[in-house]
């Protein structure tokens, strides 16, 4: 037969242990916050039915991925591209069975087929917490809690969640006098003012929306918003946007918010008040959020969401308020190793227990079920090495923390030799005495 | 826009919070028993390579589902339908990455194309564990030591591994004298014998492989070997396969298990030997597991395994031993509903705020950040009950443990009403109180 190669598909990709362990500590962490927040998790099929993911919308063509049975339709189903039509799916399909508000969480696997570049995958993990069925701020607030809260239980110290909302971007139309079909693309154009000096921005505004100067002018008064306070930035756009009821309710939900906040603890140096930020444009009607890392602004933002209260309403006539938030873990996992966040660990041993003299085999098999039962990791050594020698070597190379070793003495003794690995200490002991010693660590 | 129907596609199924609360709950349980037996987690992604999948084996298009972008390739990659493929496939490839002996675990979602029947989906999860780099027997044993723990660990106690070795059954043909083109059929036929009488079987065996009455009389004295004891049991295969290399070479093998398991201390009730059990037939090389359920034999094996030697052939020259057993969740979750092993939970919470006087808005937001800051799952009441008896009845219905409760009299004396919804005792008393109760649960 011949060989096939053990390759896989581009933009695809292993967690070998050594990212795997410390990952799993990342969901188990995020599980622990959502859960204290009160999220109950869901959880969904990677595969749903096309029309349900896309909605008809052929702009989504050439990201899906198709799945289909030889000789079967090749287009009716599809891997999921994210974890909120799903939830909408439930949201309409479930009925009474779901109680309101239903705060859920969950995390999975997604997949889009974006072109290949470096550090972006077409598989990937998103874990999203979302509050449905509340349409007053305390949601949006406590969705900007949790995510304060994850950021810092995660072990990040300098990030800045930055708020807006999309009422605001919608009454720009009003306050510079342009059609409101302009909206959008104006605002892509100001959102890259972070990156661009306003020449440019000026520039752009004029060719490719065709502002006149008094438009511009007043744009340029928009962005030029800044504060220390999150008050003053607020009061400086309700000065702008006076009587443009749009922005001026956008505005009031976030007073609403920022007192909710405080009511909630959350430092005023963990967020601001950010009208810059847009968050994919069709999809949000409200508030908006994302977080940005201070020491590595150029990744984007790791935790994103804002409210969007449309969300069912591709599956029936209900109007179903909802807010939410999403964290890509590899963004976030990545950010988090350059930021020496991440603990590397090999295996997830205690302890291993060597296995060089014969006489030993039944009593070390003896040892390493007793050290298992006493609810330590634990292994014993199995591998091609025969010496006590060799066998240390490894489990140094393994970076195990203690080994346990009975040669012929401990044997005749009736005690094992515990040798911990970090302090290069080792005792002979009663194995009731090394299980204490482990369990210590 | 039209209404799209939120269905699922046949074969495939939700998860919602009352099953996911007890799912996520055994998984963390399987967890915390494959790293106390040292186990490592390694994922993989869920598409890969067809080629890799199947080794060019066109028995697989039956159950495969290949995954394409459109108007791209329609065969070249398709979801996983094990986990012990993409194992193999990760050994091949990363050589020294991976210290040898390799003890990995994976949980992971499965896809198979199976004809739709009840109980069946097409989506699934499983979780493995398999030790590669180990030809010698303890590797085995470990793996049937981890089996029995597990089952004890989630709750059963009425269970039975039975086990077997793949070189037995490859004696049969010389034992009986027939051709061993035939064995995997007459495996096949004799599996039944646990719901087929003798004379059934005996009529398979004449019609479908044209044995004769000696040859069918030897496979007689083979089904009909049992005993109370293990060695009995070895015994008497010894008697029976005198002198037939392979099969002496099995038995062999499985007193060397028995001597590991007892060192181990395995109960001896726990597990027994079964010549009847195969397990797919092409697939191991060695000592074969099952494990039945004794009060719900009906759904077959929930946690099974064996020595499958040959694992890396098709992706390298090397000869890699390798064994290991998968437990399927679904089976496994489902029995454990049956046997009242499940506790169904709606929620998470421990606490819930409740939020019904106005003028304690801001109170109510700052006790829920402080409960949540001690740790505690809580959540403040969001939903569209404006009255205490309304937002009690939903905690209630939630089968929330504690409500919190800040009227008019409790702001103004600053402190809280605690509510345990189980035992309907309620007190007032101070919010650090409160939290200790709560803790206490």
């Amino acid at each position: 037969m011949a060989i096939v190669e053990p390759t896989l598909p581009g933009g695809f990709k292993d967690y070998l242990p050594e990212d795997m362990i410390p990952r799993q500590k990342l969901f188990d962490g995020i599980r622990t916050v959502f859960e204290r927040f009160g999220f109950v998790p869901l959880d969904t099929p990677c595969v749903e039915r096309s029309e349900v993911l896309t909605g008809g919308d052929a702009e989504f063509q050439k990201q899906i991925f198709y799945v289909s049975q030889p000789g079967g339709d090749k287009d009716s189903t599809a891997l999921r591209f994210d974890l909120t039509v799903p939830l909408a799916r439930v949201i309409a399909s479930y009925g009474d069975k779901i109680s309101r508000p239903f705060r859920r969480y969950q995390i999975g696997r997604l997949w889009r087929g974006e072109r290949q570049q470096a550090g972006r995958y077409r598989e990937f993990a998103q874990c999203d917490a979302d509050i449905v069925g509340v349409a007053g701020m305390k949601a949006d607030a406590e969705i900007i809690a949790l995510m304060d809260s994850l950021m810092t239980e995660l072990g990040f110290d300098k990030y800045l969640i930055r708020i807006n909302n999309r009422k605001i971007l919608n009454g720009l139309s009003e306050y510079a006098s342009f059609e409101s079909e302009k909206t959008n693309t104006i605002i892509r154009i100001i959102d890259k003012l972070d990156k661009q000096p306003w020449s440019e921005i000026e520039s752009e505004l004029k060719e490719k929306v065709s502002l006149n100067d008094t438009q511009i002018e007043k744009i340029k008064a928009f962005t030029d918003i800044k504060g220390e306070k999150q008050e003053d930035i607020l009061n400086a756009l309700s000065k702008l946007f006076w009587e443009i009821s749009i922005a001026e309710e956008g505005i009031s939900e976030l007073r609403e918010i920022m007192s909710y906040l405080d009511a909630m603890g959350v430092s005023r140096t963990s967020w601001t008040i950010d009208s810059s930020v847009a968050r994919g444009l069709g999809y949000y009607t409200g508030p908006v959020f994302e977080t940005q890392l201070l020491d590595l602004k150029e990744i984007g933002s790791v935790f994103s969401g804002g409210r969007y209260d449309g969300l069912v309403s591709r599956f029936s006539k209900q109007n179903v308020p909802a807010v939410g938030a999403s964290l890509g873990i590899d963004r976030l996992f990545s950010a988090m190793e350059t930021l020496g966040l991440v603990e590397k660990k090999k295996n997830v041993l205690q302890a291993l227990v060597l296995n060089f003299e014969p006489k030993a085999e039944m009593k070390v098999m003896q040892i390493v079920s007793i050290l298992r039962k006493r609810g330590i990791n634990s292994a014993l050594y199995q591998g091609s090495e025969n010496t006590l020698k060799g066998q240390l070597s490894y489990a140094v190379k393994e970076e195990v923390p203690f080994v346990v070793i009975v040669g012929e003495s401990e044997l005749n003794e009736n005690i094992v030799l515990t040798k911990n690995l970090g302090t290069r200490e080792q005792v002979k002991e009663t194995l009731d005495e090394c299980i204490e010693r482990i369990i210590k660590g």
